[in-house]
């Protein structure tokens, strides 16, 4: 017996509508590329979302073509958010820290029709442009002028009229957009977002144990646009109809505080170098800034040390939140809150909590595998986390070589290594390619860096394995020493001693002055390898 | 070109395991009907469930058969929440407020293979049983003893094991649970939902702009769970891990503040007349109850007056949340809370904006129709309410003589009177039935009512039509007055000159006992006119 519930299909055309028709209002402020300011409203965002989905029409585009990307985080971007999906054509950000060849890789094997660029990002596109077949390029410029051959967005859309825009129909599970891995290891791979899954996504993402999202908010989404939907907050406070503040490309700490100060900003997230940048900001420049709007700061992309998230909170009363998740996972997969039972731990407990990666949000569902079996949800045993759910990827774009990252039970592999506690807390001790194998046991890198971040003279550190002829592997950790302090590798393995198990301890230790790092701000471990190895 | 998105369906089995494995220690608190309480956790419910599911297959229930609950608020009913639909029949919680004859009908019409009936609620199951074809009866009780050709709800339980359960692969779009309208007009209408509706609203129902549900709430589902699923709450509560308090038949406004203080509820919900009888507890006993846990009470089923949430807030702190929904919308329609821009509004305007239903939460969309027409989004003109959404209903069971309720374009005809502002925000004006036609132009009986229950000395107010030759309806006002207070009819005209048009003011005023009410505690017009107009 079926259910006689209507057959409404989870399309982001409903997205769309709820934006313009509930909170039309809400404004959509974005910093241009000249540090100017440019103010619009999610009313006109929407309006114009259809107009850019019938200059796509007009342009030949038709269900399912892809159309790129090139863009930082501004309002047009958001209304490609919207306006390419609604009109039935799948949305293709490009990271644009990537080279040329990988981009055009990307673009060639995405088979985009039309990209859009930034003015300010030509210079980018012009070594990408003889590389592959894209029909038409829209360049979102401020001025009426754009380069022979190119189209201007502002143009295209003053000849399009919303009340005139026929929306095809949708069905929920065509994709509504797609974004490539950005692994170090191995040729990037398309993830294709059907409209459903980023629905569900964007509900789940706005829930009270998740973004936690109001309509008295206001967002500053720091993580690009070109990575995993800035890991949907667009979409999130679009639906909730929370003011939204893009940075453009002025991403340096010093303009973000600017526009924290001056937006009242309350909710943000970024990958964790952001914001230890920011708090470098701030803490040299007592009382320029007013960040006291600020609830929360949401990290992704790589673990943070619980010594940064008390700082935030003791010298800024901002609270960091670490949340999990992967290009293949829409991103949102786990956030970390306390428990009811936990807000009276001491403060230490209360951070490393906070550490951790935490909970899956509601439908996504996940496990650690080692040696094909299920790891006891202890908190301490270590497995590769594999992770379901209805907005998780089951197959790659054109890759049926990377089907060996799918269980046969049709869990994604994460390649990230975790441990469960027993309530479902997940925390990631390392990836599966930068654990170090330490004769038959496995030494936590992630957590090695951490311990030594807590250092107060070290201002970064990853660790690597260095092949070892007895133990197989050992740690080498590569440190970055803060300006005007000093640090030897005795006073860190001193430091080390009672915070790691003994033979976890670095025998070895590489005084740098940056770590690498790759397109999307992580370490870049490999490079970091021939940098120390191979020299 | 179709998203590469795991095909991972929207089946309660999935929120099962999540508060399990997620949130098995949050606890499950009922007050059984000898007034004690029993403790239980979402761990040991999930369990149990599966217990259920694997007990009704012994019993040779299979893919969509109906079970029958006649059962309070406790946490069996929650087992049968889960267990009845995970293992693939259908949940039909019965209305144990009907006569003898509407429940037969309904459990008739539905085909109830097995009836899940409270120890308590037998003497109501005796006068049905003879009316039905029912397949076995499960009876909940504390002891061993159950009536002769009746099974023990726990003896069923002990013989299952939840490892042993297989559970039968479920659709998103199967019926997971039903439920009969309770409309007062017409021969009651059942509503099936499916596992997607429910999930999906379960979803939007704990967004922030919903019932904002934290891991750290403890939640007092008053509103029946034989009564469109409790709103939702039990399945909320249980995928954001929020304690549940489970009242019993224990519904008085003493126990329910006994059960608030004892239990440190922060959530709560129920109609209008719950609240009016406990906030004259609260009143009266001034000291006597702690409620400062509490932080939102949502209202249902009817409009509350401003005074009352004025009251409420002034003097215990408490925040009453105005929500809108139908048996035919599982039920969360519309939730009524200020915008970003309202909360320094002087306290009767925020009150006044509190008052109304609120804004559709995402992915239900509402319109207002005269005349077959749009009618504008002024904050003013009234129209018949329709709506639209996943959860929504698209017919009823079996009567495709109610076709009419959907119209052509398949939006749901609410029956409601509403008007609508610029923002989306929905005001009850009336039912349609109950609105009164005077001289071509709508009276609304609901905002008559609640201009005269904010005078001082008026308990309770309903308004009816009473039959004009002149103006075809006028209105009439049936009053109860407070006790200890006196007011006259002149005095009631004078009170409601400022706040109405004139037009509106009844000639005539009734001054009543009690008014009459349906068997959700809704006044019930069509008893008050046979009360007051055929005597």
């Amino acid at each position: 017996m079926d259910g006689l519930m209507m057959d409404f299909p989870l399309t982001l055309d409903a997205l769309l509508r709820r934006a313009e028709t509930i909170h039309g209002g809400r404004e959509v402020v974005s910093r241009l590329p000249d540090r100017s300011w440019h103010r619009t409203d999610l009313g006109s965002v929407a309006a114009r979302s259809k107009c850019l989905a019938q200059a796509l029409q007009k342009l030949g585009v038709t269900d399912g073509d892809r159309v790129g990307t090139l863009c930082w985080n501004h309002f047009r971007h958001l209304e490609a958010y919207f306006g390419i999906p609604i009109g039935g054509a799948v949305l293709h950000t490009l990271n644009l820290r990537l080279s040329p060849q990988e981009l055009a890789h990307i673009i060639n094997e995405a088979a985009d029709k039309v990209v859009i660029v930034d003015e300010s990002l030509l210079s980018v596109w012009e070594a990408v442009r003889p590389l592959v077949a894209v029909e038409h390029v829209i360049v979102c410029a401020e001025t009426d002028q754009v380069p022979p051959g190119m189209l201007n967005y502002e143009t295209l859309l003053a000849e399009c009229d919303p009340a005139t825009f026929v929306q095809p129909a949708l069905r929920e599970k065509q994709a509504a957009s797609m974004c490539y891995t950005s692994g170090t290891a191995g040729k990037s791979k398309g993830v294709a977002y059907s409209h459903r899954a980023i629905c569900l996504h964007t509900l789940a993402a706005g829930l009270t144990s998740s973004f936690e999202l109001y309509e008295r908010d206001c967002v500053l989404p720091v993580v690009p646009m070109f990575h995993v939907n800035a890991w949907g907050l667009p979409y999130v406070a679009a639906m909730c109809g929370a003011k939204i503040v893009f940075p453009g490309p002025h991403l340096d700490p010093q303009s973000l505080v600017e526009a924290i100060t001056q937006e009242q900003v309350t909710v943000s997230a970024g990958v964790p170098t952001v914001w230890i940048s920011v708090l470098k900001e701030l803490d040299q420049n007592p009382g320029r800034y007013d960040v006291s709007t600020v609830r929360k700061i949401f990290i992704g992309g790589s673990a943070l040390p619980g010594s940064l998230i008390e700082s935030y909170e003791s010298r800024h009363d901002i609270r960091l939140v670490h949340a999990w998740g992967m290009t293949e996972t829409t991103p949102i997969g786990t956030v970390s809150y306390l428990r009811h039972d936990q807000h009276d731990d001491p403060p230490t407990q209360q951070s490393e909590h906070r550490a951790r990666q935490g909970t899956p949000v509601p439908f996504v569902e996940i496990r650690a595998i080692r040696e094909e079996q299920q790891v006891p949800w202890d908190g301490r045993s270590m497995g590769e986390l594999e992770v379901r759910g209805p907005w998780v990827a089951e197959s790659y774009y054109q890759r049926p070589d990377a089907a060996d990252r799918f269980s046969p039970d049709g869990w994604l592999r994460t390649g990230d290594i975790v441990s469960i506690d027993p309530r479902g807390v997940m925390k990631i001790e390392d990836r599966v390619k930068d654990l170090i194998k330490s004769g038959g046991e496995w030494i936590s890198s992630v957590d090695l860096e951490n311990a030594l971040m807590a250092h107060e003279a070290v201002e970064e550190a990853a660790v690597i394995a260095v092949p070892d002829e007895k133990w197989v592997e050992r740690p080498l950790a590569a440190v970055v020493v803060k300006s005007n302090q000093a640090v030897t590798a005795e006073q860190l393995r001193e430091h080390l001693l009672p915070r790691v198990a003994k033979w976890w301890i670095p025998e070895r230790f590489e005084f740098v002055s940056a770590i690498p790092r790759t397109s999307v701000g992580k370490f870049n471990k490999v490079a970091l390898r021939h940098q120390l190895l191979d020299a």
